[in-house]
């Protein structure tokens, strides 16, 4: 039989796998001399074995328990049974992952009817009885599952009678409400036992037991953690900070877990134990002021902190008692920071020289780095406030503003500075000035690549999508949300990171980007592989995503060259020409405004590449609905509504993303792409004669068939030569890629290859087509896939490797097979998502490409990949 | 150097290659000893020779030609040059394959000024001029590229000037037009040559270059035909069946060609050429009648044919000429057919032991046995009538009946009797009753799989879909289509076979199903390893499938089972429900409907195999969308109409194909399939009870994750199993499988094995995912994909090998690797496909399942890839 308890002095290098997390953590520290309060922990085989069959804790354990308990005690000086000098111990459960779901503690496991007598004389009586309540009320739950709430009502009712609080009770008063605790116990047909080695018994077995109840096994299922581990148990002898005035406690970071400086940082109050720092009924002291009260103890403590970090290379959350001058150090682990912290300490721990700047890389979670970039609500302001809705976290921030239902009225306040919350049940490209003045966007509609949650996340603006728990209402202006009804004026508070509203107004707190962020992510590209460029269509997204360190533009979308009043015109007399004249009118008008856009863009993005893509939604896109709209629409068109209604009518789709869009538009109607490569062109001559030389990039959308390539690189090289020649000049070098994110483009990629001077995959629809589900209408039954665990990730936000993985990887082989050299991108949402960035690094992508804000994540991420895949 | 030149009588053997088809052929059957017109065939070698480099002819074909020549005149014993003893020859190109678009014949070569009159007066005065006057027109295009119209001018000229036509001309007026004619030689710069050699050099290079023309270059490039391999030419003597009353020409089928039986059918002329018997100015005899104006000539036919018969193993179709009493065979070819004759031949051919059953069944293109399921068009009508517009062939057959636009109307037409033909935009499951009474079914939009198309083959109705050129308003009754408007009550003919559409009645002709096929199919069945199955779902479309020799129903939607009038609102209750109540009130009625139509559908089936799918297609299509429904609809339900507008408008989806429907629907709302498998069981129950034991497939769709699968499982493997307790019966063996329809699904088949007991390709919708595009959508650019040869078949109806070929490959191989034995099947459009069924046998498919009227066609489909695959 292998060795059944390890005590804390033993268990150093036996591993959490045996000993559990905390057991394995509390052997780490005794063996490095700290003075941790002494104890033994039972192996998780115990736990399985036990398991298997109960009648190994009566036949095998128990012997061993009880020796380990005699050690304890010789240790300690202490007796567990005995009457005086009392051994009370803690008994914790501590499987080999950290595991909410299990039994977690049981406290003063020792006291008695007694001992708690004699106790109160060390410390104080009604501390004392506190104690020895605990006890019986978490032991009662934990051992025989009896409500918790059935004791706090005991407490309340012999208050109420008594009219004081417990804390004022006498001996007399305190032994009644004991009894009245032992006969709940009764009345549940048991009893509580008042010999401790018995109480250790029991509690031990209820620990293994918890190893099976639902709620862990749902945790396990969840996180894909075996069945067959167990739990350890950990037994370790109670230390307390209230035996008097040379007595205390406290809680303290290593380093300021705000800023990072390097300081000790915490708080403990003077004969205490930890619940009354976290109950905050007596104001701790800064840890500072420890030095002057108990000098000794505070020098033993600088020297333990030093230590730890030295041990763990991190920065440390210690929690410590001091028993009578003596300091234990119950617990440390690395402390929790905030992103701006997290990001200064590891710059420091490189300059101390304790980690390699590869390590800092490491350490940083790339999503921690949002919150360098957006505002956030006060983590106290958001426990207070109840969620009014829960939707998809579509773009992070946190902003607090007035209710508005349009894009005239978002206009309207946000110029007089109010700020304003643009709800819609989804937005349209017509919506896109009222977004921009908006503080957040919410649509109870669409997913996570909606329009509104892709234009918001271009603009970084706040935005939560698809929160279908809302009823918007447009016309009468108004949201219903089960009982509450919101109207136009109320204020809503809409978290981005979370996708949680909240009704009224939150306070926020934005940590600035800085120049710690700036170093760090200088680093990140010194290791990175993979290059982040930027999706950005606009000037002013351009120059962002520049700013944000983006190594070119890995796709310029051209649809916005069409929106805005003037060119929508342009456009719908194009969808809705009659003959050759209204055609070359409006595409001339087009070509105007086009080339001045695209001559913005490249003066702003120079030398650096650009992927520009043709233009991609479907025609439907383009045209007005509403009666009021047509009506206007055929003023302007000199034609009779009726009429244009029912050629509208006639381009409606079933099924728009699965319509004439993308290159087959370009196919249906060549002159749209003609008169774009023909702006294009025409602003980068109109650039070299001021001495800028730009090479472009044009993608072209939704191919499925090298023959549709081959259609369109036709007729457009025909109409880029025909400029060079009507310019009379040289040709510019240029290259014609395309899109991959059909399922079809994946498994033809090498036809493809041949055809392409370069690649990138749109993971959005490719998504959307692999699980056939569109990112519009997930909405209505996400969340219940959610709820059962069916989808345990949004696949719009990170790689659904299984599935859409598979086929990009096959892409990538095939095309490299053709074509060893070709650059391939991946501008999909899931280009910025750190958790895909490592499978698009292990594949061999050149880039991903993601919307401006989401940058300095990305880069950090690639690091990363490169640094994982050593 | 090679030999560039074949005699007919030296080149068999040598291969289409070399020589060509028609030279190939001609020293073929000169190589039988028919009385073929003597020639020779210059080879396709000679052709690339020339075209790389044109001194080739110059330096070494010229004297090649000339000796061929001289040969032929040994062998006719004429001469090419003299001006007696007259050789006339014909000059024809002939490249391996068939291919329209090149110089084909020029005829009468070796006429010139001279020799017309000594021609004249072998033959006639009017014959022999018009012979020349054809070449000079002839000649003209073909080497010299002048439109021929100006010669027919000359001739119309002069016939006006004179009165009279050319048939009465004399000889100074036949002089007269031969010089115009060769004045508009010299209106381009050329002459005519006099020198027939010098005509047969010109002629040949002419024919060499027709290789390179453009509309040859595009058939090739279509069909995949290599550039290199050129056309031979042929040089073939003249005869002349107008030379008297002992000559004369005639076609004759070995066969019957429209029934099949053995006798010969065809016709002659005496002293006629071909193309008097194609102009039809006299009318030709029966061939039986030759037999006593020409017996020696009648009985050397017979024997011929026969040999021709015995040589090629099928049914010729023989052109011959009769010169002064002597017979010659100027072609033979497998005679073209009507589907029952070449049923019925083929089946001789077998009782006659010229060919095996094997062989038989290869003989029949499947696509053909249509025909003898479905009527259609008479072929003189259809030649006669204009197209009014073209769309989808979406089902079979042709119909003719009085336009309506409602099924409402259809009904109350169909009651008294008249015809209707039902158009509409689209069709939705509302407008059932109408299909059902129409003879045929035209919508606007939508493609192959449409409902309308889908409905309709299930029936066997002819149905065009997708016809675009066709505006419906549906409102004010009335299609536009270019300047046509027709209005309910005009007359249509439809043809679901070619998708084109003819105002007013066509005579339609019904070549019934008969026993020679089913002598057919029996053999089919005799060497298939694929099996094929149904798509059927009510009892009456089983009984059909059945009929036509399914050995199961692979695809039972359950639909319909929802809809009707009764159900319909049921489910709507249900869709719309706000309590319990409701929910329950609508289950146990749809449970009642639902169970008889299992007990109906199962008693048919009785023990052979069902496929039933459970619920599939998105919540909204079940609810009413105008705002009368919507009020009726509320009353029904005792609601608010503006709320139930409100609750509509909310479930209302963007891309409802990729929206909440199928599995999605069966996870978020699981009281829907468990009913539907409630009903199931309980008939299954039922008829145990009677004796008949139902062995239960049930298929779940739109599955793309295993934990879907999983889920739907448990809650159905829980619902069965309560059924069993319930009755106290021991549980009845059943199987549960999924569907394969998504790209993902194929991704992770090998999981899905794991977890299924059956799968079922839905070729539809992976189709429609693969490619991105919707089947209802598709519509608005396959015109012009088509025209751009971008996609040369609809692959909706025919399995897109390279893609979505590649995905099913992948998941069979996945799956099988799981499951070695896993049954899989095709139950999509393209499962009754002939020309997608051999990849389907190729990579191990089990069955494919197809709507009932495409089961023969399969059967024969599935045993012709046995024997290709042999």
């Amino acid at each position: 039989m292998k060795k059944m308890i390890y005590a804390f002095t033993e268990g150093k290098g036996q591993g959490k796998e045996l000993l559990g997390g905390k057991g394995a953590n509390l052997a780490e520290m005794t063996s490095l001399n700290l003075p941790v309060p002494q104890g033994f922990t039972i192996t998780t085989e115990c736990c399985m074995n036990y398991l298997a069959d109960e009648q190994f804790f009566e036949n095998e354990l128990k012997t061993e328990i009880l020796k380990a308990v005699k050690t304890l005690e010789q240790e300690t000086a202490k007796s567990f049974t005995a009457s005086t000098n009392l051994l009370l111990v803690s008994v914790r459960s501590g499987a080999a992952f950290s595991m909410p779901g299990m039994m977690d503690t049981i406290l003063n496991l020792g006291l008695n009817d007694e001992r708690v007598q004699v106790f109160a004389k060390v410390t104080n009586l009604a501390f004392a009885y506190d104690c020895y309540r605990r006890l019986l009320q978490m032991y009662g739950d934990v051992v025989y599952g009896i409500p918790k709430d059935k004791f706090n009502q005991q407490l309340t009712a012999q208050e109420k009678k008594l009219s004081k609080t417990a804390i004022d009770f006498n001996q007399d008063e305190h032994i009644e409400v004991i009894k009245s605790y032992q006969d709940i116990y009764r009345n549940h047909h048991v009893s509580f036992p008042q010999d401790p080695i018995e109480q250790l018994f029991e509690a031990t077995q209820a620990v293994f037991k918890s190893w099976l109840n639902p709620r862990a096994d749902v945790y396990r299922k969840l996180n894909d953690i075996p069945d067959n581990l167990g739990t350890a148990v950990n037994i370790q002898a109670m230390v307390f900070g209230n035996s008097g005035d040379k007595s205390g406690t406290g809680v303290v970071f290593t380093r300021n877990p705000s800023t990072g400086e390097k300081q000790l940082f915490g708080e403990f109050l003077l004969n205490a134990q930890g619940e009354d720092v976290v109950a905050g009924i007596r104001t701790p002291l800064p840890i500072d002021a420890l030095a002057e009260q108990l000098p000794e103890a505070y020098q033993a403590f600088v020297q333990y902190a030093e230590q730890l970090e030295q041990y763990y290379l991190d920065m440390q959350d210690i929690e410590f008692t001091i028993e009578q001058g003596r300091l234990f150090i119950l617990q440390t682990r690395n402390g929790k920071r905030t992103a701006k912290a997290a990001v200064q300490i590891v710059l420091d721990l490189v300059s101390e020289g304790m980690i390699s700047k590869e390590e800092a890389l490491l350490r940083i979670t790339p999503s921690l780095i949002e919150q360098l970039i957006h505002p956030v609500f006060e983590t106290q302001a958001l426990k207070e406030t109840p969620i009014l809705a829960e939707g998809l976290p579509a773009s992070p921030g946190a902003a607090t503003g007035t209710i508005v239902f349009t894009a005239e009225k978002a206009k309207g306040l946000a110029n007089q500075g109010i700020n304003v919350i643009l709800v819609r049940q989804e937005t349209s490209p017509e919506d896109i000035e009222g977004m921009i003045v908006s503080e957040a966007i919410v649509t109870s509609r669409g997913g996570m690549t909606s329009h509104a949650a892709v234009v918001a996340r271009g603009m970084g603006t706040c935005c939560v999508a698809g929160c279908e728990a809302l009823i918007v209402n447009e016309d009468l202006k108004e949201i219903q949300c089960g009982d509450i009804t919101l109207t136009e004026g109320d204020i809503l508070s809409v978290d981005g990171s979370s996708g949680r509203l909240y009704v009224g107004e939150l306070p926020t707190v934005f940590e600035e980007n800085n120049q710690s962020l700036q170093q760090l992510l200088t680093w990140a590209d010194e290791v990175a592989h993979l290059k982040v460029r930027g999706n950005a269509e606009t000037p002013q997204e351009l120059a962002i995503a520049l700013d944000f360190g983006a190594t070119g533009i890995g796709l310029a979308r051209t649809e916005h060259m069409f929106f805005g009043e003037e060119r929508l015109l342009e456009m719908r007399r194009l969808i809705l020409s009659q003959d050759d004249n209204e055609i070359e009118t409006a595409l001339s008008r087009l070509l105007q405004f086009q080339q001045a856009d695209f001559y913005q863009m490249f003066k702003i993005i120079q030398d650096k590449p650009m992927v520009v893509r043709l233009l991609d939604p479907p025609m439907h896109e383009f045209l007005p609905h509403s009666p009021g709209e047509i009506k206007s629409l055929s003023q302007q068109l000199k034609r009779h509504p009726e009429e244009v209604a029912q050629h509208i009518a006639h381009l409606q789709e079933t099924n728009p993303m699965l319509g004439h869009r993308g290159c087959r538009l370009g196919i249906t109607q060549p002159l749209i792409y003609q008169m774009q490569v023909t702006a294009l062109f025409n602003s980068v001559l109109q650039l070299s004669q001021e001495g800028i030389i730009i090479q472009p990039e044009i993608m072209i959308p939704l191919i499925s068939e090298k023959a549709e390539l081959l259609e369109i690189k036709t007729f457009l090289t025909a109409t880029i030569d025909q400029i060079f020649e009507t310019h009379q000049i040289d040709p510019i070098p240029y290259e014609l890629g395309t899109m991959i994110e059909l399922p079809r483009a994946c498994l033809i990629a090498d036809q493809l290859a041949n055809e392409a001077d370069f690649f990138s995959f749109g993971t959005n629809d490719l998504t959307q087509m692999t699980y056939g589900f569109s990112r519009d209408d997930i909405g209505k039954f996400i969340t219940s896939y959610q709820e059962k665990h069916i989808m345990t990730s949004d696949p719009f936000q990170t790689l659904d490797q299984e599935g859409v993985g598979q086929l990009i990887k096959l892409a990538v082989k095939k095309a490299r097979s053709i074509k060893p050299d070709l650059t391939i991108g991946v501008c999909g949402e899931v280009g910025g998502d750190p958790h895909s960035i490592n499978f698009f690094h292990q594949i061999g992508i050149d880039y991903v490409s993601c919307s401006a804000y989401r940058i300095p994540a990305a880069r950090l991420a690639v690091a990363q990949a490169s640094l994982f895949n050593k």
